[in-house]
C-alpha cells in the first residue's frame, strides 16, 4: 500500500491535534511534529494554518453521523434519538474531552478568524437542515404533534446539544447529556 | 480618589482580554501590557495565569443577572425570561462577539487544567441552582404546568443558553437568541 501523502498526514494530525488542543493552542509545529513531517513542508500544501482548519471541518462533518439521520428504515424520531446518541457516544469514548470540533472553533476562533466563521455557520446550517427535515417528517407522519416551526425545533436542538457538550465538559459525568435526552425527547420533541 | 491597585488593574484588564481572546490567546504579557503594570509584579499578585482565571470567574459571576432571578415583585417566568434577556442584551452589545466566560473556559480549559473546569463546573451549579428555584415557585404558583423535575429543566436551559452562544457566535444574526426564547418559554417552560 502507498504511504499517506504528506499532505494526508498533515491533515490527519491536525484533525486529531485541532480536536485535542482547540484552534489557538494548536499550531503550525505542533500538527507538523504530530504528522512526522517537517513543519517546512507545512506550507508547501496549505496557505495558513487557517485554510487547514477549513479542511478538518469538513472531514469533521464527515463523522457528524448525518447518515443516520437518512436511514428511511426507521421512523424519523427513532432515528434522530440515535443521530444525537451516536455524537453523544464519540464524545463518552473521549472522556467527555474534546468537545465539538464545531463548538470549539466557533468559541475559539469565529470572532477574529472570518473565514472559520463562516465555515461554522455553514456547517451548523447544514447540520440544522438535516434535522429539519427529520423532524418535518415526523410531523407528517403524526409522531411529532408540536405546531412549532420544525427548522426552529431544529436550530434549537443543535445549539442545546453545543451547549449539553459546554456542561459536559465541565462536569464530565453524563448529566448534561442525559438532561439533553430528557428534555430534547419528552418535552420539545412531543 | 486613589488609583486602583496593582492588583486590581491586573484583574479588570484580565476580565477584558480573557472574555475577548479565550484563556489560551490570552497570555500574561497582553493582560499586563493591558493593566499597564511591567509584566514582573503579575506574580506578585497572582501565582499563575490560572489562578487569576478563577478570580476573573468569580468576578463575572457577579455580572450574571442572577439577582433578576430572585426579584420576588415579578412572577417567576417573567423573571427568568429578564434574566435571559439581560444575558442576550450583554452578548449583543459585543456585537455578538466574547461569549460567555463559562462556556469559553469549559471549552478551551477543562480539559487540560481541573481547577478551571471545576470552577466552570461550580458556578454552572449555581446558576442552575438559581433557576432550579424559579422554575419550582412557577411549578408551585401553577404558571408552569410541566411535571418535569425543576433542576432537570433548569440544567437543561442553561446548557441550551450555552448553545445558543455558540450558535450566535458564528451567525452573529440574532437567530439562535430568538430560537433560545420561542422554544424555552413557548415549548419547554409550559
Amino acid at each position: 500500500m502507498p504511504r499517506a501523502s504528506v499532505r494526508e498526514q498533515i491533515v490527519d494530525a491536525a484533525f486529531e491535534q485541532f480536536h485535542r488542543h482547540g484552534y489557538n493552542a494548536c499550531g503550525v509545529k505542533l500538527i507538523t511534529d504530530s504528522a512526522g513531517v517537517p513543519k517546512g513542508s507545512f506550507y508547501n500544501h496549505f496557505e495558513s494554518k487557517e485554510a487547514l482548519a477549513l479542511v478538518v471541518m469538513d472531514r469533521y462533518g464527515e463523522t457528524r453521523h448525518l447518515d443516520k439521520l437518512a436511514d428511511a428504515s426507521k421512523p424519523p424520531l427513532v432515528r434522530l434519538r440515535g443521530h444525537f446518541e451516536a455524537l453523544g457516544q464519540d464524545i463518552e469514548d473521549f472522556g467527555y474531552e474534546r468537545g465539538c470540533v464545531y463548538g470549539n472553533f466557533s468559541t475559539e476562533a469565529a470572532d477574529h478568524i472570518p473565514a472559520i466563521r463562516e465555515g461554522v455557520r455553514e456547517a451548523l446550517d447544514l447540520w440544522t437542515n438535516a434535522i429539519t427535515a427529520t423532524i418535518r417528517e415526523a410531523q407528517e407522519d403524526g409522531s411529532l404533534t408540536s405546531a412549532q416551526e420544525a427548522e426552529i425545533l431544529a436550530r434549537f436542538l443543535v445549539n442545546a446539544w453545543e451547549g449539553a457538550i459546554v456542561g459536559e465538559r465541565a462536569a464530565k459525568d453524563g448529566s448534561s447529556f442525559a438532561t439533553f435526552f430528557t428534555v430534547a425527547f419528552e418535552v420539545v420533541l412531543r
